[in-house]
């Protein structure tokens, strides 16, 4: 039922508005050519706000993990002691990438449901200051929680150590201060928050990272910073870019910013409450305390989580994501990303309630948490 | 003038047919969901008989460099003799990355308006029999060269090498026996003669070729073939893939199969035969040979080249490419790949003879070219 409108609640790729899939229709045009040299520094001159930080922001063509790899193929040689803080798969994703570069990975797992511990990484690093680099995951999508950048920024104290993050799920629908905070590396992709289909990966370097990144002795070529800066030199990507994903940004890119970031980031955590407070009044229980809790992305214990959101994406049309490591089978995850209104969690919540036999319970209770926000 | 409607003409990317841009706009979808579990095996067989091949054919987000990564990620340690064959800029790349990847790297140079010869690349092979992998470039974009790769497999002889094939402005324009060749490895990309927007490369492995890759010690990840070989035993790509250049892509195969293989290669060698006859009638250069001359793009000795190519781009609305290396400023290239028929050839002689005062003179001696095919 309903195949042809599938509503979209998983934690990427997200919904992409239809003024945006249209952009990416145009007629292709040069990378090398006037128009492209005038719309590639644009765009990415207008994801600074965004990123919070006034470095210059790389596109790679390639899925988010193609920007997690731009940032361990600059910053990574072999026997570089790094630190990778580890509470979920995108966690474990840094771990495995920094062990396939050869790096001496120190990991420091916190539990899937928690937040990594800032004044645990702290001692960690006292006790460590060998370290170069950290890794981080701002939001883990795949278990719905967010983790603190800032206080774990400011948990480095006078260390040494760069701080990598990956806001693939954040960037766009929650704050990053990359400057602010003291982040190195901001890495973050066009499939979440930002509107855009899968394809292209964003990442910001500070510049003591630049630093860093011309020094590595890692095997690299297509994501060796050096080459983007040398086309960059001319506004050009160094190899053919996902030219159509450009056009879509732009359009993206205008939606967000004729919201307002502040209200953007307002909207997801009304989503987030919304889903949260219609769940516990079904009795549910939520994976994540409320410290934690995503704003992008909300886990819901459910009995046998597979096959109830089979029959809701075959029943009501609503697709929801399952669980991953421990929590598979267990959970439910609803995504509330990029383009989601309030508007859609109540039918996400609808399709919850009615699964259960309780038509009413839980998206009554969003409604009046909206009313009230 | 018309900058409405730019036609065109370089060597990729390519103009897109609307009917695929049509196809990138369509509703995002769950790349671990049914419809694209569905999809993307279905996609990916379906290019095997573009490539020649019985094996499977790897999709990866990204640049044609990117493929060519995964060609040289996988198949190059640190310290593996390699032989590149450089007659132009794509030669120079994978040069370029092979010594990025700490190959000790054999470089085989031949002029850049000529191909490769089979018979010095067999003698240079005996003299080395410790070279493990050649990489050769079908199609040389940059010089409009197309090299014999037939030839140069045979001229292997009985030596061990993996012949590695750089075949992203050939593959689906061009003829390309990955197995009756006894090619190795073969990559290609999705924005020349596949009619996509760019974004996608794909690379298909030799089983010889595969062995060597498992036991390759670089650093990899994105491009690891393993992880891409586990997530293929549930028909899913590792990482989230452009989902909307699948769905281009499963458009733009339909019209090459609707047209056929055979009709494809025909109108590209028809497409070359009428450029290279209307330029001779106005006097111009060849930069190729007969015998080389790439089935794709053709490149035109001519006078202030970036001059010409910027008037006929503002007053005629056709874009040409311009040279590179030793023919910067020297060469125009026009590209006759993909989605373009002979009457876009007339178009593109036209603007040129217009250009030159010579009104009718180069679509005449094309036309009548077509009228005796």
């Amino acid at each position: 039922m309903f195949r042809y409108k599938q509503e979209l609640r998983i934690p990427g790729p997200t919904p992409v508005p239809p003024q945006v899939l249209a952009r990416t229709s145009a007629p292709m045009v040069n990378h090398r050519g006037s128009a492209f040299k005038e719309l590639y520094p644009r765009v990415l001159e207008r994801l600074k706000p965004i990123f919070g930080t006034v470095e210059q922001i790389y596109m790679v063509t390639g899925s988010g993990t193609a920007g997690m790899e731009m940032a361990v193929a600059n910053l990574v040689s072999p026997g570089t002691p790094v630190l990778c803080l580890v509470g979920g798969f995108f966690g474990q994703r840094w771990r495995d990438m920094c062990r396939a570069f050869g790096a001496e990975v120190h990991e420091l797992v916190y539990p899937w449901d928690k937040a990594a511990d800032p004044a645990r990484v702290g001692e960690y690093l006292k006790e460590h200051p060998e370290i170069e680099v950290i890794f981080a995951t701002h939001n883990e999508s795949s278990t719905a929680v967010i983790n603190d950048i800032e206080a774990l920024a400011k948990a480095r104290g006078d260390h040494q150590a760069l701080l990598v993050v990956d806001a693939v799920s954040s960037l766009g629908g929650v704050p990053v201060k990359m400057d602010e905070w003291g982040i190195d590396v901001v890495v973050s992709a066009s499939q979440k928050c930002l509107m855009a289909p899968p394809g292209l990966a964003f990442v910001s370097f500070s510049r003591r990272a630049k630093e860093v990144a011309l020094k590595a002795r890692t095997s690299r070529y297509y994501f060796d910073l050096s080459i983007y800066d040398r086309y960059w030199e001319r506004n050009e990507p160094p190899f053919t870019p996902n030219i159509s994903l450009v056009f879509a940004l732009d359009e993206a890119l205008q939606i967000l910013e004729a919201e307002g970031l502040e209200n953007v980031f307002a909207r997801h955590r009304l989503m987030r409450d919304m889903v949260r407070e219609g769940v516990r009044a079904l009795g549910l229980e939520l994976l994540v305390a409320e410290t934690y809790a995503s704003p992008t992305v909300t886990g819901v214990k459910v009995d046998d989580a597979d096959q109830f959101r089979q029959h809701i994406r075959l029943k009501y049309g609503v697709e929801f994501a399952g669980g991953q490591g421990p929590f598979a089978g267990k959970i439910i995850r609803i995504g509330h990303m990029g383009y989601a209104t309030p508007l859609d969690m109540l039918t996400a919540l609808a399709a919850i309630e009615m699964t259960l036999g309780r038509p009413g319970i839980a998206t009554a209770a969003a409604e009046r948490l909206w009313l009230e926000a």
